[in-house]
């Protein structure tokens, strides 16, 4: 398994559950195994969304300030057709709205592979928030992208409350 | 602008509607201009994104055994959370779904470039089935890949319906 920097290691959290709970690797990147040889490891691009989304919406819902280091510099958020770029930026839109506590409830997850090792989630939901008495449905579409350090980053973000 | 082969006609219709309404390329890649120097060209991803889902949905409404050539043999269609693969079995899903005729309203596209020259279209809408007293409430996601002939077409094709 390829080594990360100290400052790789809080975008690779998510991806660890799914190194350390599968036992193997997910990443789509060659390694350079023990004998020197190249080796290939497939990626799982359920088992690297399922991990994302598990990780993604419980961090929302606790900490909304610990997904800046799941975006980059290069990462976009399109929220309710609003268009924010980079890391810093999108994080300031997300502790910023307008609501204290939420809760996430996934209903559908699907994934494909979208070339050159990245992978897009697609994710439909609800959104409770405190004090309101009915959940708004929502879509959301993530477009992850591997890291040198073996790990993924959102590059594409897009976000949709769907009104009844 | 570059050559089109017979083949790829179909493919460019709706981009030659980008081409021929704004009167310039919006493709992402180099072409040789007349004097032999690499031109680029820069890519509209919301050109490309509005060209697409107006040709994209009145074709599934009015042909849908057109939308053939929009997809190439590594193109995925996640329908439901059911995975097809490849052109063929793409539109063989598409024509065999249990309804003849149909009309979508288009409420949402949010559209974000992808990397190496992709688009991701985030649609959301309602489909009116012939018959249906309500219409039904849906959410897709596209990922656009260009094509050496200079149009595009769907890798990646993600839908859902959103139940109330």
């Amino acid at each position: 398994m390829a080594e990360r920097s100290p400052g790789a290691v809080g975008i690779g959290v998510w991806v660890d559950l799914v190194f350390l709970s599968d036992g193997h690797a997910t990443s789509s990147r060659s390694h350079c195994s023990n004998s020197g040889e190249e080796e290939e490891i497939p990626m799982d691009p359920d088992a690297v969304a399922k991990a994302f989304v598990d990780h993604y919406y419980s961090t929302f819902d606790a900490n909304r300030a610990g997904l800046g280091n799941l975006y980059q510099e290069g990462s976009m958020l399109t929220f309710e057709g609003q268009k924010i770029q980079g890391s810093q930026s999108i994080v300031a839109k997300l502790t910023s709205l307008p609501f204290q506590q939420c809760k996430h409830n996934i209903t559908t997850v699907d994934c494909q592979p979208s070339g050159a090792g990245g992978v897009l989630v697609f994710v439909s939901g609800t959104l409770q928030l405190a004090g309101e008495q009915h959940a708004l449905k929502f879509s959301q579409m993530f477009h992850l992208m591997p890291t040198p350090q073996g790990s993924f980053y959102v590059l594409n973000d897009i976000f949709r409350l769907n009104y009844a």
